[in-house]
């Protein structure tokens, strides 16, 4: 153990793990709301730069991240047990991922349109993050704030049922109508991908709702 | 702590755990069942309300599985080590989560046809749920069950292995006689689920012979 | 407790974690160079006798994972924490078994040809075996040999880097070239098993490096 280490158990320990798990929600928030705009603009040199910052982002989060697991390390004292932190910080990583891997599809793939069902995927994940983003700032003062938490974690379960929904029907409507077999490819590819992304968002949101039954 | 975490230390623990696991194997058995009926009637208004059925069955696994952990959470004296219980937990979620994703994907894509492999990996697949459910209703009194449970998990092992066969044969065949690439993605993607479900139950296995390894 | 089990705690422990997961690391670095193999050569009967090689390492694998848990359950001095091995030991086994499914995906799907972007894939995965081999032979020694690993950790980021451009350049190519739907669907799956298999590469590079954080 290095003294650095030592003296870290006097030092006020919860304020290092707040500001790196709100960085890490602002930056899923930020991944979010790039995505969301990839799904509906119409310009192409737009898309391609949205793209690029939803990689800029990723890469930001995986530091974060790696942050995180840092400074459990360092540290005796934390503000929720290491497993509940890492937890936390894993599921947003996830989702980050998940959110990259479908913006990097659009990207890979060039679909020739995409349908309605993408953006409102989108759109509904971007709603998400923002509960998430709520949420996870109020975590600091989880006793305090433990009834807004929940609020925000309903929501998040209802946005990710409405998001299955608008999975299935896109995902039917898709197998129905799309005659071109790589464009079927293609499209299929991509709303899975969504349909992961709002999955991890519930996952955050889960994780979520565990720190309130542990510690409210 | 609330005054019910307290009263909980002098309650016989064990009692609580055990139905809620034998809960969820029951799901699991269910879902599997259900499923092995989808990949082989012939009556497409049975196959919809099959499909139905398993979505049920995947929500109540949800729930069971959130009372398992807010249980833990409120449990000092817990029957297994809180990771074990939540492993087993989580792989027979995962396991219930897959076959529900196998029914989604037959109900979604809407197949012409389904080749005879999808039913053979379901039968296996039922199967090994059977295997499941006899070994988590065995844990209530593991040091006497033992040598059942350690069957059951074996047994759960060749069936994994019969999977992969049926899987690999199942797979090699659809691409070199499927000529219509639309089916062709449909087809691989159910194959691919109901591998993957073979593998979820297999993992089931591992999580009971780690049981068997630590508590025996 | 059983006899064994105390006499266990008097003997010197570490000895056995460190061959296990060095054989483990063995069978990762066989199976890649079997990969790397297998998306070079053009005789077909030894791609076929790849394809067992690489079968038999994923078994041999999957045996000495389970020595590995069998071993930390019975064990009470760990030379790490005991998540931390089997983190190591599961990410290990990741890898090996993505490796398996890609070379798998070949069998199975028997495209008619492969892109060179598969093969340049192979080629950074292998390198990256070769990196964790170098690396968890130092485990042992871990102390002393902290800054090698550290840069055996580092290039297997790089690596994983390499690996990300050539698929994302493979995938473009492969969505904007081929024209055959089914040779598309069964390259896109051969090139996303190879970047999983890269990315599960970085993950034992990160797990590796979370060993240095923590006990250097």
């Amino acid at each position: 153990m290095k003294i650095n280490s030592i003296l870290n158990i006097f030092a006020p320990k919860e304020s290092r793990f707040f500001p790196l798990l709100e960085e890490t929600a602002t930056i899923l928030d930020n991944t979010a709301t790039f995505l969301l705009e990839l799904f509906t603009t119409d310009q192409p040199e737009r898309s391609a730069e949205l793209v690029r910052l939803i990689k800029a982002e990723e890469s930001r989060g995986d530091k974060t991240t790696g942050k995180i697991f840092k400074e459990l390390n360092n540290t005796f004292i934390t503000p929720f047990d290491r497993e509940d932190i890492t937890g936390l910080a894993d599921v947003m990583d996830d989702a980050i991922d998940s959110m990259h891997r479908a913006a990097n599809k659009v990207a890979l793939f060039a679909p020739k349109s995409l349908p309605q069902s993408t953006a409102q995927m989108a759109e509904i994940i971007q709603q998400a993050a923002v509960e998430i983003k709520a949420a996870v700032l109020e975590l600091s003062n989880l006793q305090k704030n433990d009834r807004d938490i929940r609020k925000h974690t309903k929501k998040i379960k209802h946005l990710e049922e409405a998001a299955d929904t608008v999975y299935e029907r896109g995902t039917s409507q898709l197998f129905r109508t799309e005659t071109d077999a790589i464009e079927l490819v293609k499209l299929k590819e991509i709303i899975q991908e969504l349909e992961k992304s709002a999955n991890t968002m519930n996952g955050v949101g889960k994780a979520l709702k565990m720190l309130i039954i542990k510690y409210s």
